[in-house]
């Protein structure tokens, strides 16, 4: 007997919400992955529809929608925002354009998902965060998209420490090491081009550093003394920023215009003592997001690299017993990873953006603030301004509170 | 500007194929998962379309259907394998069931996924392998789920081997280690009888141990000597299995008709010898595929609990130098990893799906056999029985040669 | 102020005893280096002075006693056994002289440590075991040197299952693996000659771990079913075997006697099931003595090449805390380990010897029985026994119990 | 046949050297060890006989003689300086008298091993190393203790990098993770009072990874900016330090003196950017001397609570073979390893103590200097002095070049 697939919807159908995303390379292929995927492991109360997804080029906008799952296209992305059928408008570009894209929508209504970091400057970020301010009195949602939050070691790790498990916290020492452009002939693509990307490692990997051990300690970094660097400070010219000029034999070189690597070390609240390096020259790391917490009554320890793993010691135990554990986070009561396979069969890195568009689909549905909210990336943006401020200036220590929020 | 997504297909569009899936539980929850997306991240020459699902309660299959996202369902196989829009059976159900539709949808010249192990018993296996002879022989394809293959790195480990780098193959260790049922309160389910499940450990997990080995090494075993045990001989009346009786209160316990674990020693061609180890009672041990080979030249070692790492000991290297190397097999020139993220962000258990529906896909359109075939998985069948045989008859060496077809 | 060092005695200085040694080799330098420092790390109740050494060369054996720190040599170890100075007799020759020279050491009264296996047959273990039980009834103790035992991770898994923390044990696998025979042109040293060695990696490492899992459980090998296999046939001549025909350029070859690897498969008491190998071709492992070992409510994990590490795995944890956790086994509770240096600061090979030594000077001056004994060392011959007629025999199950003293 | 050890001396004996040495503690206990074995594992130019220890109480100093194996003790280091039978001076105790003792006797004309850190002021430090080089004009030597370097894992990372196996240095990530303070009923030991110890967690272990950093990379440190922390500011006195008030019941507390724990950021020569962690408070980790080193062609990553393991990444292999490999420093031809057991028997913390007298006395005997030298010890101390320095001003950026001699 054949039957259609509830796929419409009687009373009882969860109801759809339609969502345009703008960006459809590295981070619009995985919040694709996650708009199409979530209702076949979560419940969310609202049904993503992949309505339209934007880009500037028709062509390869069509291309990436048909392997994507996105139903049409837009060109310009003030088209997409004005699209009735998009009640989410999810920002997959580089650094420069959130700023104008999110508070376009937001004051369109339209509920904002935004890749980090927030913005490439304080201002914007300020900017961003009034915005969505007035927006959540709307009823209208936004969300920067911190996603390692979502791994659910990491969301282990939170629970943990908020549970008290790991007492009065000491010690914070993070690193995200990287280790794609060692080799000096690695093209100069826009993520080493300040006036696309704001800043380099300290952006883009330093700021998932500093959310992350914010999220999971609940505390603010408040000072830091920093030192930031330029390894390659030229670079053969990329295909997509050659242009012209780049005529076959040549070698035509640019400036690198922001950092390799940056260092910083720093006070977060509750007398906590940390230390980042965020780099892109730590060969042989590949994704090294790695975090350590050691507290009164216990530690943590983690490693995207093993991104399943969790390492907790518990100082509680009697000393002849004690040692650093290796949680496999696939149990069912783990954040996140009952809705997925049996224990022990792993999630990978996709599914940390599954998690990302569940959580904001329900914060929407609730009414609620979803986080980080974008008062938490420009937090992360003052964070940022500051390491490169201590950084310039001999690694004075700088407050946070110092940032201006015109900077 | 709007434009629709190019899902419809002018003249160089991607031929669609039509899937219909029995069975929707684990196994069908990952299939489905594999069939939704792997053109977003692959470029197979057919577009898998997600016709149908079957299962026996309507209402539940609808539901599942909604949520995986399969168009109709039907609450009879036979009629899903008739279905004009279905070229692809795929079989998730438990194994008393795998024959009799694998035959009939083969003679009815649809195309055959067949979740592991292929069969119950040596003599169903041997009627499917030669179905799946006869099919091919029309065009129809046949392939067995063993979706270990289709790690990354267990398949690096035998591309490795294939190269020589191991050198004349010495020793095979693996162990597939679960703990899942180490409770003896845990209740009966279907997978602890023999009616439905053929065998427990053995057929479950020693079924992909066997076949991972051999899938490395290119070698096949040739004969065993074994023991099995069930720990637990008796427990609790699973709700599916208890029926009226289960009044509350009372603890109806039934009879465990299948191993909870199986140890073996063998031989394999060229005069490697091996180990393995299937069990339910690994405590701590939650999806332990492990899997060493040492050979002249070199070493392998996997565990599938961190499925993104192939260790890997080249004895060519300076003694001082040498080590067993984490390779993260992320990279863009690894099995499959390339479709997916930079390197160091891992994939999960999911995308072993994903990579067997493109390889299928890709055999189908290209005409060829995929692998693992029917008549590998009635080898892999023979071993198992090789195995039961030994460890009833004293552990006496039992040669899988002298495995009836009939047995 | 000088004043001289408390070596002589006064009314409370410790006792001495003179140990002779028998061998000085690798075995004899690490038993060297055990009498040397016990004292300065442990208080035993006798001081042990090294008073002489035995080795059939007067020069070399003068030499190794002058860096070894004996005080005196003797060229026939019938001499040694004789000297008054010498109350404990420390055997570290090859398997095929430990026999007679056990037996006379211990009718003359010495006490005996000898190394393992402790002998080449049974008939000889047998012997020897029925010689220690006559001894100790007249006072004299004896003991075989698994110095593995003294591992303080081996130690504490030992304690942990005996404290019940494991609960019902269900499996041991146990894996004893190096490769330094991996190269076809090594030479026909002693260790692969029947002869003098007894067996090949059977005896010399598959022995540790026969031990070792019974150590840890207290649980005995009661059946095995095995294969065993030269990889090597053949292989160029020792200096120290070729004599005079090894002319320069020549490349004689000699047959190799003894088994290269040993596989096996076995149960022990309280139904646990057990798989065993030992092997000299597993490259890139360098003393790879690895355990694990699964109970109802926790499982052990151990390898050599990391011996300050015990893994343990605590069932009675909340699921999503549970995890092997690594024990440091340097803390000051644990076994042996406090009388080193602070947590964390490891200890090696050599420490296990000195374990050793303690433990016999203890169980010497109590006048108890230290184990293991020969009549523990006895059982282990057994079960190599067993392994090698299972072997022979087409990997029929064979028991323990069968193998005859005489054998 | 009997004969006499050759512990005497014919003409071709190893010529004796008499050591003396100040302090019994957990380092006079480690040295001895050393000085004890040297003879039995390597062929040291010079047999050091351990003449006579210092300590202040006659009754504890005999008895610890009497168990490390001095034959004499004084109670005044003055009169153990003045001995005829004592060459070398080993001094073993806290940093405050490092200076008084090592001048005394480098101008006696006898050798000095003294521990780390050189002295408790930079002052000190330059006073000594001023001794050290008079004295080497006359043929006397002198070494600081940085036993780290003789872990054969880290002399093995000094090769490779030294070789040109990292290519151009770019990060050193350095941490030396400790927890015996966590509590705070930990007692007011002499480590936790300024007066005695010079610093806290800084100058006893942070010492220790800034030599490593500097040794194995061949840079030295040029400048810093801090931060250090006292967590716990008051503790019960300890035994030791408390005296008569101490009474029963009475919880008298002391003020803690010294840093709990110290960070910093650093640049070294040739453009490597620097991190820096010491602490007594990162729980769970016990003597957690780790160090990561990334260059253009390698990496680098060690941890002594695995001191056996050296990680080494080499970029100019395959991208796809390419991993982090375990060396196990065991082999031959690893440096040290080759004089202890066969590969795969790991050393212990002990064994870098052998590895470092070894080193001493062949310097001694070949007229060199050794290294590290009292010159290397006064840059650590500048280094360490500039933290110091940075950390009281706002963390500012401080040049180790301007530290002056007198600080």
């Amino acid at each position: 007997m054949t039957s259609n697939s509830a796929t419409g919807g009687g009373p009882g159908a969860i109801p759809a919400i339609g969502v345009g995303m703008v960006g459809y390379a590295f981070m619009g292929r995985a919040h694709s992955h996650a708009w199409r995927n979530v209702t076949a492991f979560f419940d969310p109360p609202l049904r993503p529809v992949l309505a339209a997804l934007a880009g500037r080029s028709k062509e390869r906008a069509e291309a990436a929608a048909a392997s994507l799952g996105w139903a049409a296209v837009e060109t310009d992305w003030r088209d997409l925002v004005a699209r009735d059928d998009v009640q989410i408008v999810d920002i997959c570009t580089p650094g420069d354009s959130h700023a104008e894209i999110a508070i376009a929508a937001l004051e369109a209504g339209k509920h904002v998902l935004c890749e980090k970091p927030l913005a490439n400057t304080v201002a914007e970020a300020a900017a961003m965060a009034e915005a969505a301010e007035r927006a959540a009195a709307r009823g209208v949602r936004s969300m920067v998209a911190f996603n390692y939050r979502r791994v659910p070691a990491i969301a282990l790790a939170r629970r943990l420490v908020a549970e008290g498990r790991l007492g009065e916290l000491r010690h914070v020492r993070a690193q995200y090491l990287q280790d794609w452009i060692v080799d000096p002939e690695f093209p100069l693509v826009w993520r080493l081009q300040k006036d696309k990307a704001g800043s380099g490692a300290l952006g883009d990997i330093g700021a998932h550093i500093i959310d992350t051990a914010q999220y999971i300690t609940g505390r603010l970094i408040t000072g830091v003394s920093a030192i930031t660097e330029t390894f390659v400070t030229e670079r053969p010219l990329a295909e997509e920023s050659a242009g012209l000029s780049a005529a076959a034999g040549t070698a035509a070189k640019g400036r690198v215009t922001v950092d390799d690597a940056a260092l910083f070390i720093g006070r977060m609240e509750g007398g906590v003592l940390a230390s980042f390096e965020a780099t892109r020259f730590a060969t042989g790391r590949k994704n090294g997001l790695r975090i350590e917490i050691n507290g009164s009554l216990g530690s943590l320890a983690f490693d995207f690299e093993a991104m399943n793993e969790l390492w907790f010691y518990d100082n509680t135990q009697p000393g002849a017993e004690a040692g650093f554990r290796r949680i496999l986070v696939t149990e069912p009561d783990h954040p996140y990873a009952g809705a997925w396979w049996p224990p022990g069969h792993g999630l990978g890195y996709d599914h940390t953006f599954t998690h990302e568009v569940k959580d904001f689909l329900e914060a929407i549905a609730a009414g609620t603030d979803p986080a980080p909210s974008f008062a938490d990336g420009l937090r992360v943006q003052k964070v940022l301004a500051a390491v490169e401020r201590s950084a310039a200036d001999g690694s004075r220590w700088t407050s946070v509170e110092e940032i201006e929020e015109d900077a």
